[in-house]
Parts: C-alpha cells; structure tokens; sequence
C-alpha cells in the first residue's frame, strides 16, 4: 500500500489514505507500520478520510494501536499532506477529528507551505477537568513536595492532562527524576504530562515535556500550548510567544476569548509502497 | 533518491544503489535517513557497490555515521536485495565487506527467496584478540565475581568482542543488570558484547544478547554465532543448531574446520524516495 512519512517538530506520522487501503482492521495496521523495526516506525497513523462536517477527515492512532482524539504535531502534517495532494482546495479548511472540527490555515512562501496553523482549542482550568485532586477550583502555581523538594505546579486541561513547572535551568537530571514522579503522583488520578518551561523573554520559551506513558519526547504540541498559556496567566509571557523544543520551533498564539492557537512547519520524509501482508505473514 | 528498508530478525537496514545516489558524504547521509523521527529509521544503512574482487560489495554505515565492517543480519538484507533485484544472478556469490569476502547461498521455495546462508568465518580464542585481560591462553567457562554473585563466563572474538553466558532462567531483570556492569568490566579493555544463553536441546538454544555501547537487541548476528560456538566447545549442543532470538529464529551450522554459518529470513519493509535536500534543509 502507499504511505507517506512525515513529521513536524520531530514528532514523526505516517499518512494512508482510506480510499487506497479501504476498511481492514487500522488498530493492527497501525501497530504494524508503526513498528520502528518491522515496519516503517513513526509515533503515529493518520489516515485521510472523507467527512460529511468539514473539508476532510483525520482518524488517528498511536504506534501501539490505540485510538487518539488529535494530536497537535500530527494535523500539521496531515494538513500539508491534505493540501500538497490537492484533496483540499483552499488555504483555509476545516478537518474533522475525534476532538471536534479543527480550522487550519496553510501560509505559502515561494509556492510551498511554510508554515501550518492550528486552531487548538480552550483549555480548562477546572481542576475537576484536568483532573487533579485538591479542594481549590484551579490548580495554578500550587507548591508540592517531591524528595523533599519544593516545586510551584500548575495543572489545566489541554486536549489532555499537562502540569507546567517554571524552572531557571533545563536540567536533564532534574527533568527525568522529577518527570516521572510527578506524572504519577497520587494527586493526578489520570497521571498526568508534565512540562519543565524556561522563560527567556516575553516573547520567547524553552519547553521540554515529559509525556503521560512516553517520557521525554522531541515535541509535545498540547504540551506547548499549556506552557505558554499558563506563562501568560501567571505574566511571564506576552500573547505571541516562540517556543523552543528539542525537535524544532513552534508558535503559539492565545487571543481575546483564550483561544489557543499553534503554528509551525511539517516536513515531508519519504514516500512508497509499504509491504503490509509479507509483514503479517512473517512476523 | 530511491530506498528500500528491510529487516533480518527486527535489526533493520536501509539500501541504496551508489549507481542511483553517487558520490556524496554517506556519514552524514546515514546519520540522517537512520534517524527514527527526522530520518526514515532504521540501525543501518548497506549501500550497493560494484566490486572488482567479488559479485557485489557492501558498504555498511551504522545509524550514528560510523562506518562498520560486517553485520550478520545486514547481509542477508543485502543479499536479498542484490538477488531479487537481478544485481547478482546466481544462488551463490560472494559479498566484499571490509571484513574480508563473504560467500552467501540462499535458498528457493515457490519461486522466492526463503532463507539466506552466510559463511561468519572463524572465532579467535585468543585472549588478547578478544581482548580480555587474563594470564591464560583462552578465557573459556572462567569465573568472575559481579555484586558477589559468581558467573562462569566465556569470551571470544567473533568479528567483535563477545562473552557468553550460560542461564537456566533469560531473566529480564538479570540480563538488564549484569548485561552493561560485564560490557564495562576492567578485564575488557575495549568492552564485550554479552549474550545470555538457555540451552533448550542439543540442537536448540534461545540467546538474549547486550550489545556493546547499544544495550538489549532484537537479535545480534555475531552473538548468536559466539554462543553456538561456545556452547558447541563446551558440548552443550552439537553442530547444527536453532537459536531463538527476541527478534526471530536464526540457523548455525559450523563445519569441521570451525566455520560458522548463519542461515536465516530476510523481509522487505518497504520501498520509495527519500527525500534527502528537504531534510537537510529543514533540520
């Protein structure tokens, strides 16, 4: 079958479009050609369907099959891949997704996309919503205790659970003994993705997440969005802020409503036929 | 420029054709299409060459750049390729490698190739080929002493560095700890790979193996041929012998003159074009 490999901030997909593979079962295909050594290897499946409510539709799944509302990093991709195969005609679309219909705007830069815009949503701050256990509404910069260490935490919805730490140095050390720990800590009954953010103006951070189930990934695009919506709350941060993460650049936008908005490049990797039967017959 | 990914026992291997690609800096080239999020993702990658001494000559880079010798499951994936691809056109033909020349034959069933046969040459028993720091000759079934537990363990030099040893129990948290404390042990001036062995028959043993500077390994090619040979030294197993590796099932024969032969599967991935300047680029 043909498929395409993407990625956008180093967060890599692979993209299907249904209408060549039709309707076999996409939760073993997905653990299949995800598979970074019997298959092509990406962090996800997207695969291009047709939607009855927007311009086009994205289903997506994890490298270990599981189903997943959206993912930031993933519609960028999924949006160049829409646009550069002429399945969407204009520079604005919508595309439907499990999280709801997401608008999308595509900017040209000598006849190619430079960069994707995401609309990504509100988040929620009700601790009920993220959720974190505690008998405040919000759960903004709260101390909690870890080794016998003090951190200021704050805990919103993004799409899914994140917790921002401030921190002065972006120390590996810190962020893989304190990920972890505090992603399980009892106080998150859903754990929870924890982003370690270095402010460097108001205009610019550096995020480094360590997410629910993963560890440290190259980009985290909900994570992002929490980090400079949390800044902003606590005015560290502007309204357009840059944001540095290991696998590349991202740029977020919050306006009057609290609208969060993400914007960054997809890059395109290889394209080919994948062997998705010699791989079931001989694993 | 053209690839085709492949896979022998879950170590996987990027091809190209030097005719296709030509000249330019395969270090960088490696380090970028191996990369699993930005690249195409893979341990290797072989690439195709005329040779003036045998049929075909291999170029083998590891994912890091650096260029290796030989690689066990990498040329059956590049026998494959250079087979099915009409490049050599008989069920024998020799492989140039900066080991030396390889012989392979590979094996027809319903018109397709089964199973691809190396010839693995011959270990040295020597301690200072290996190296291994010692006053004896050979360092075979030695005891050394790790966190007061005592092993009895066996080094040899199988195109690398590699220790053996024998297990009643593959116990992931055993091989996990002994595993990188011998990789690094003061006896091994230039590091051991270790391979963790459970002798089920005289004709079939499973090996888990530690590799060097990489950790556990889906499958590691010299590994399984050290831990048959070894194994057959101390007549643990005769001379015809099924391994079981994490990532597949790999046949040893070794001959009179101390031979080893590696038979075993080679699968096709996929295939298509990797879009190397639009990596370089954007990275």
């Amino acid at each position: 079958m043909n498929f395409t490999k993407m990625h956008g901030a180093g967060n890599d997909f692979i993209i299907l479009e249904k209408q060549n593979i039709g309707d076999l079962g996409y939760s073993n295909l997905a653990k299949a050609i995800c598979n970074r050594h019997f298959g092509v290897g990406s962090d996800g499946l997207m695969i291009v369907d047709k939607s009855d409510v927007a311009d086009v539709k994205m289903i997506f799944y994890n490298a270990d099959g599981s189903i997943a509302e959206m993912c930031g990093n993933g519609i960028r991709c999924f949006s160049k891949y829409v646009y550069d195969n002429d399945i969407v005609k204009s520079e604005t679309f919508t595309v439907e997704t499990l999280a709801g219909i997401k608008k999308i705007k595509v900017s040209i830069k000598n006849d190619e996309i430079d960069k994707i815009l995401v609309e990504m949503g509100k988040p929620s701050l009700n601790s009920q919503d993220v959720p974190v256990k505690t008998d405040k509404e919000k759960f903004i910069n709260e101390k909690i205790i870890i080794s016998s260490q003090e951190f200021n935490v704050s805990s919103i919805l993004m799409g899914v659970p994140h917790t921002v730490i401030f921190v002065s140095d972006l120390d590996d050390d810190l962020i893989n003994k304190i990920g972890p720990i505090i992603e399980k800590h009892d106080i998150y009954p859903k754990k929870t993705n924890v982003n370690f953010v270095k402010i460097l103006s108001r205009a610019k951070i550096i995020v480094n997440t360590w997410e629910r189930g993963v560890g440290r990934t190259l980009a985290c695009g909900t994570g992002v969005c929490a980090s400079v919506y949390i800044a902003k709350l606590l005015n560290f941060v502007d309204n357009i802020v840059e944001v540095e993460v290991p696998g590349g650049t991202l740029n977020i936008y919050i306006d009057k409503n609290d609208n969060v908005f993400m914007e960054g490049r997809a890059e395109f990797i290889c394209s080919g036929k994948y062997y998705y039967k010699d791989y079931l017959k001989n694993f």
